[in-house]
């Protein structure tokens, strides 16, 4: 009998009548025969309401107290567990709900941010054998030592797609509030279409460039262990997106979607001495203070003096722009530039590799709008431009159109 | 190192704002020197909120569905639990929270209404070693299959006396919204006073009779082990009311308290058979029938012909009330009679055994105030009276007064 893990998010849980409408769901697809587990997060908005009470008791519970912050943070998820488990029963279906320790999903001890080490799913095993659905909370496990951790945002797609490859489902399912992954956010290209294939390493690829329809850490697992991953709406029917490794029958599209996040820096330092030294210190440096670089570029002048230009988050930019100010100082450079307020955007796909004229392409359409790009970088199967904010939804316009993204209509 | 184990109840800390007074409260104890732990229950009304929820999604979650309903309920604590760990270190005290399962607090595996069995304290005495305070959520425990249980009303209250005996703690603190056990209730008889010590016998008298400061299991455990309890007000400052063993230098009067009860209700079987056979009968049946009989009395006519009289919760009338409708045609008596809509009132002091002339004090006050009573029944350290609920408060104000419990002002 086929295994199906399903994940439901906050919002397809948010209230009783939604969770009767998953129960009737989960319900239906036990029917069909397969056996069944669910995997659901804390209803609604729980975990930031319980974030804000932690708040007023501590002006910063995630630094200070954190191994408390994640038992607070897990009795979101117990309770929508045990609302859904009991919804499901009065479907006439048998279920039972377990939290991440019961359902021995074992993690590191890092509070707020764990990693998955291990599911020793032997208890959800046996209830799947008696022929009941298994629900399991998910966000959270345990660690060796007995505390209970939590995995961060977007902890619970994490928990779907782990429990799929330990219990060697045949797919997962991640219910969300959209109908899948779209060739770019449909707020903002109205033209956007659903996406109906598309291969682990793209898919991560736009979950890390700011398609929050799925974690990247889950794609990880998805893509290490095989699990076949269907997005799909919890409102409504449809096929949803299915990411799979890349098979002979998918299309080779160039791009195949386009994802951005705001928030954005550039920091350039300029008259730097010529070498490799520079660049080094500079990067060490950073790293150090444990500031994340995203793109690094450099540039010889004729004059032999160099100049480097690195993007970061602007949460971090105060740090970097101390860091790099200091550092100019030290190696004798002429002075640092900041551009603050960009907007990252990546087109995505695995067609792009070794096809002549997709930069161009890219770059014509900018230049057409009049959309100046302040750094990119590429890699095998994506390019991330930078752009200023302002240009962010233009750019993505431009571009979908520029690849034919919004399809034939 | 004297260990004090303290237990604040929901409208203790309902709020972020009254558990950092709780928090000062608990850093407080610990600055004097006491190894301190906390057991907690889950803030205001949220176990009435979660069972409001689940009512929502089933019409009888406790019956249909009571191993979710243990899992969804123990959040309450979970969430209380860790917000006073955070507020505790806040004041700069280490602190940290366990679960009923992180305890080890083992119970047996009726769910919604489970009794602790063992308590494996390892843990918790680990942490108190290294200088902690130790929170513990009330409530709740785990079962040896490694299920979630929930102790049932005024379970953490149990659970503090329990783990004070666990740990042979020095005292157990009590903290509630009043500030003691009164002669009475303050809001019936306004002269009631707070009683300075009460033995084990006569709080377990009193709390079985109504008076709702103190779970009588919890009072049970206390007395078994020979914890010594304290009620006090978390709001304010006093000495509350002290639970021990009764020791040479209490007081001894005839009457230490009243409680009273409404929704009580009296069956009287008419005309029935002589002998003890009829008796036998009606109480197996009820028995058999789940139905709890509190007083029993039966009278013998001058023709021969005998009379049984019984009390129940109101809540069992209707069963009781078919079950001795058959009764009396099975064993050709003559008729049911039914009392409801009475109150259960509670004389209790160790000093009334073997002193006479307290009945006739009672009856007499009684009698005054033209209050019928329509049974009684008696123990060693009680007297226990029906009257009609209209009658509740003035029946406690003239008992009260009539046994001089309001002291000299």
């Amino acid at each position: 009998m086929a295994l199906i893990v399903q994940k439901y998010g906050g919002t397809s849980v948010g209230g009783p009548e939604r969770i009767r409408r998953v129960a009737a769901r989960v319900a239906e697809e036990r029917r069909r025969g397969s056996d069944v587990v669910v995997v659901v997060s804390a209803m609604g908005d729980t975990t930031d309401e319980l974030l804000a009470l932690a708040c007023q008791v501590s002006e910063d519970p995630r630094r200070r107290h954190s191994r408390e912050l994640d038992l607070l943070l897990s009795a979101g998820e117990r309770v929508a567990m045990a609302l859904l488990a009991m919804a499901i029963r009065e479907c006439g279906v048998e279920a039972l709900s377990f939290t991440g320790s019961q359902a021995a999903i074992i993690t590191d001890g890092v509070h707020t941010g764990a990693r998955i080490e291990e599911i020793r799913a032997t208890r959800v095993r046996e209830e799947l054998a008696r022929g009941r659905v298994v629900i399991v909370a998910g966000f959270q496990g345990v660690s060796r030592d007995r505390e209970v951790t939590t995995l961060g945002r977007g902890g619970s797609d994490t928990t779907a797609v782990a429990l799929a490859a330990a219990l060697g489902a045949a797919r997962c399912d991640i219910f969300t509030d959209v109908d899948g992954v779209h060739t770019a956010d449909p707020r903002r290209v109205p033209r956007a279409r659903r996406i109906e294939r598309i291969d682990y390493a793209e898919m991560l690829e736009l979950a890390t460039s700011g398609a929050k329809v799925m974690h990247p850490r889950a794609v990880e697992i998805g893509a290490r262990y095989r699990v076949p991953i269907r997005v799909r709406s919890s409102f409504e029917e449809g096929e949803g997106t299915l990411i799979t490794a890349r098979e002979a029958g998918m299309e080779d599209l160039v791009v195949t979607g386009l994802a951005s996040e705001s928030g954005h820096a550039r920091l350039t330092l300029r008259g730097l001495p010529s070498g490799m030294g520079p660049m080094s210190r500079v990067l060490s440096r950073l790293a150090a203070a444990g500031v994340s670089v995203d793109m690094v570029a450099q540039a010889d002048r004729p004059d032999g003096r160099r100049q480097l230009q690195l993007t970061v988050k602007e949460e971090a930019l105060p740090e970097a722009r101390a860091l790099c100010g200091a550092l100019v100082e030290e190696l004798g450079g002429e002075g640092l530039e900041e551009r603050a307020g960009l907007a990252r955007l990546a087109l995505v796909g695995s067609g792009m590799h070794g096809r002549p004229g997709v930069y161009a392409r890219a770059f014509e359409a900018l230049l057409r709008e009049g959309i100046e790009v302040y750094a990119l970088s590429t890699s095998s199967i994506s390019i991330a431009l930078l752009v200023d904010a302002a240009n962010e939804t233009a750019a993505l316009q431009c571009l979908h159109e520029a690849f034919g993204l919004g399809g034939e209509q």
